[in-house]
């Protein structure tokens, strides 16, 4: 079979697009920036959505559902945001099409404009603490702890699939505390779960920090984010939980009575992971012959396929298949059976291996004789011959061995790609090659700017695990008690 | 404590509000229209989503997403969609704001205006079939078995929590098909997973039914409903399923070639349920002390409060009650126990009622003692004092008698509200009084208008279960060989 893909080392991006296309993840859609999520596509997203929401709720959380449309005098209410957010929106201003009388098809009618344009969210906070107002008078109002699962819309000017797109889908969680405290612990909660969720799930290592205040959230007092390596060296900000402080409640004019009787603004968080997540996926993991899926998120774990020439060694065979179908699914382990005809097994493989099934199972006339089967590893690509007695045991353990291997091969690349610089010549060097790079910094915006300006690099966080070193920034050769890690980033 | 509801005599529309605000599951948003859904409310949404979503994937459909925006030009390709959908709706016209440097805040950029309006999905047929065209070339391709869940907007004017909204959440069915007969098949099929989920679930019995010309979906050859009948007498469509033919594949060109090698037009079918359902669900069996939910689509399905006056008898109670809920979770029921102290029994016992939690516990000191505890069941409001040793078998036996009973008791309802009438001055009177009407009709849409405007009654729909009888339409006197269901509706 020919190549589908180009390969990384050639063209990294063209690979990226070529992949989430050829392995039927999405595709771009008639409206500019939107994409088509297909079927394969959004199964991975439902497992991610299912372990998450797990996640949430094991913590407290509820789901709830707010207005896709925010009347656009909300964002104004609080200054940051309105900067950081408002402006590249999807504005609604009619809401009435008619009849072209002269042209024919249809117009937006004149008559049906709306007195104030509605904002499509861009993302929920204010509309959510415009409710909030109403629900909270008392301290016995407090914690709120709800999750939104939505589409919001960001008008992006250069869109890819997963990664930036117009419209795209999320959670959005949105606390209100009675204290302070309270609230930094929930941010620092979910950035927890979301850096479990990361390296337990998606196989991902990552790095969880602060933001700077140059990429803080706007509106937030303090972002924390989790920051994963993908294989072109560039970093991708995986998931976001900020502190809001008291910023929304102020705009919103949220207070609540507290236990001792005084009148007080109430302390807020927000927090979010996206569909960027699958981008993530594909690109910390994947090579050139498709995609590589961690197990737990698979959408299915085990394909298993007949070679046979003759129909009464497929029927012998999906016998047999059947009953190792039986004891996989009764481990939990989600399998598909492919002896649909209009394939030849070569071109099936090549295909799974496109979509990256974790484990693919092969039998032939052979195979039946022997009672073995063939048993071939994605991550791998390495090929075994087993006995199906216990089959359901070995494959059991084979998708924990590949979940930890996908884990560890994407950690010794972190770990080969992290290095620490104490010169701007150094530096500019090892950003350019890629990968983490972690240096002083003096910790003004002015030189994160003049820093990103000259190499592109960014600020993607302040680990929260660091150590405290003496030392001098980079750029400016003021002094410095930490490193923090730069790099260039989707 | 006072009655919190206005009675369903009284006014039941009032009531309705009522039960959906002091229920906590929805209310009204800042933007006209437009709801939010509450923890408690949403909560059901998910049970809902929950087993459709896999009653969908059982008969083999998987979910996809699809833009939120769909180009204005691609309603106007099927004719008869256009002049049912595209008129009330949300348009799109800009992608930016700017600061007002006069007058402060933020308006609408006049420079950042669109080529071609974009309008926010009522439904999806266009935006979708303009996508499958380059998915479906051969036979091969085909059936596509796909759904989606998703957010849609219909400008309505007047509006009602979950019954009508401006947004809703719902999801969408469309199917491709090689033939006419499959995708026939699939409409009826999905028609009879509707009707299933209805009434095993939700409870309530529906009458599948094929909708007349006039109440058919926007370019739909035949439309499938399901109608229940609500406690006020008015019939609500819970769900439909439309024959969608050749118009879509028609108006977006999608053609396939045949096992013959014949270029053919694909045929559609599409279908959904929506947050709507939870309207009918509070409807049809909820009472003047509230909520009614059955037991499979609770959010939590049993609620123990404890009683006590010393902190002692707590955590005596507390111990035991531990016991009975593991017991219950191990039998896959939930459980909430209410152990807050800001709150006395007889303010908890009021709130889990209106909150319709099908079985409430209760565990007194005395209960201790003697190894008993309380249990109410909501359907009823009875009380009986049971001894604790297999409480679980006890409450799982329960809950299923409690679902039989909601269902058999709305089943009941139906038959003492559904009337047959020959004559046009028994069919005023029966529907003013409100129920299924059964009449004769001579099938013409001139009829059902005059019938309509006369009455305000509408045919819900043209049974698929009926007996052939000769007689004469009520209205017109034209022979009719079968009744139709009339009724006031939602």
């Amino acid at each position: 079979m020919a190549k589908v893909l180009t390969s990384r080392s050639e063209n990294y991006s063209q690979w990226y697009q070529d992949l989430v296309i050829k392995a039927d993840l999405a595709e771009n859609s008639a409206v500019r920036g939107s994409m088509v999520i297909k079927p394969y596509g959004y199964a991975i997203w439902e497992k991610m959505q299912a372990e998450l929401d797990r996640m949430f709720k094991e913590t407290g959380h509820e789901n709830a559902y707010f207005p896709l449309f925010i009347p656009k005098s909300f964002f104004s209410k609080e200054a940051d945001h309105v900067e950081g957010f408002a402006k590249e929106c999807a504005v609604v201003t009619h809401y009435r099409l008619k009849n072209d009388e002269e042209k024919g098809g249809i117009v937006v009618d004149p008559d049906a404009k709306l007195e104030e344009e509605l904002i499509v969210r861009p993302t929920s906070e204010t509309i959510i603490w415009n409710t909030y107002k109403n629900w909270i008078q008392s301290y016995r109002d407090l914690p709120i702890l709800i999750n939104q699962w939505a589409n919001v819309v960001r008008w992006e000017m250069r869109t890819r699939l997963f990664l930036r797109t117009a419209e795209f889908l999320w959670q959005e969680g949105h606390t209100a505390h009675a204290t302070k405290e309270e609230a930094i612990e929930e941010t620092e909660k979910i950035i927890n779960i979301y850096a479990d969720f990361a390296e337990n799930f998606m196989a991902i290592p990552v790095i969880k920090g602060l933001k700077s205040e140059n990429e803080r959230f706007a509106g937030a007092l303090e972002t924390y984010t989790i920051e994963a390596l993908m294989q072109d060296g560039k970093a991708l900000q995986s998931g976001t939980s900020h502190f809001l402080g008291q910023n929304f409640a102020k705009a919103f004019d949220v207070k609540f009575a507290s236990k001792e009787g005084n009148e007080e603004y109430v302390w807020a968080t927000s927090w979010g992971v996206s569909t960027r997540l699958i981008g993530a996926l594909i690109m910390a993991h994947s090579d050139d012959n498709g995609l590589v899926i961690p197990p737990k998120l698979a959408p299915y774990q085990v394909v298993i396929v007949p070679i046979y020439k003759k129909e009464e060694q497929l029927a012998a065979i999906s016998e047999k298949v059947d009953e190792i179908i039986k004891k996989l699914r009764s481990k939990g382990i989600s399998v598909r059976y492919d002896d649909k005809d209009n394939r030849k097994p070569g071109w099936k493989f090549a295909e799974y291996e496109l979509k990256g099934v974790p484990v693919r199972l092969a039998m032939g006339p052979r195979d039946l004789e022997n009672g073995t089967i063939e048993v071939a590893r994605r991550d791998t690509l390495e090929k075994s011959v087993i006995t199906t007695e216990d089959i359901d045991v070995y494959v059991e353990n084979l998708l924990e061995e590949i979940q930890k291997n996908i884990f560890q091969k994407a950690l010794d690349f972190r770990a080969q790609n992290t290095v620490s610089v104490n010169t701007y010549d150094d530096f500019k060097k090892a950003v350019k090659k890629g990968g983490f790079v972690l240096a002083h910094w003096d910790g003004t915006p002015e030189t994160e700017d003049k820093i990103k300006s000259d190499t592109k690099a960014t600020i993607r966080c302040l680990p929260l695990e660091y150590e405290e070193e003496e030392g001098v920034c980079i750029y400016s050769g003021k002094p410095s008690k930490r490193r923090v890690i730069f790099a260039m980033a989707y």
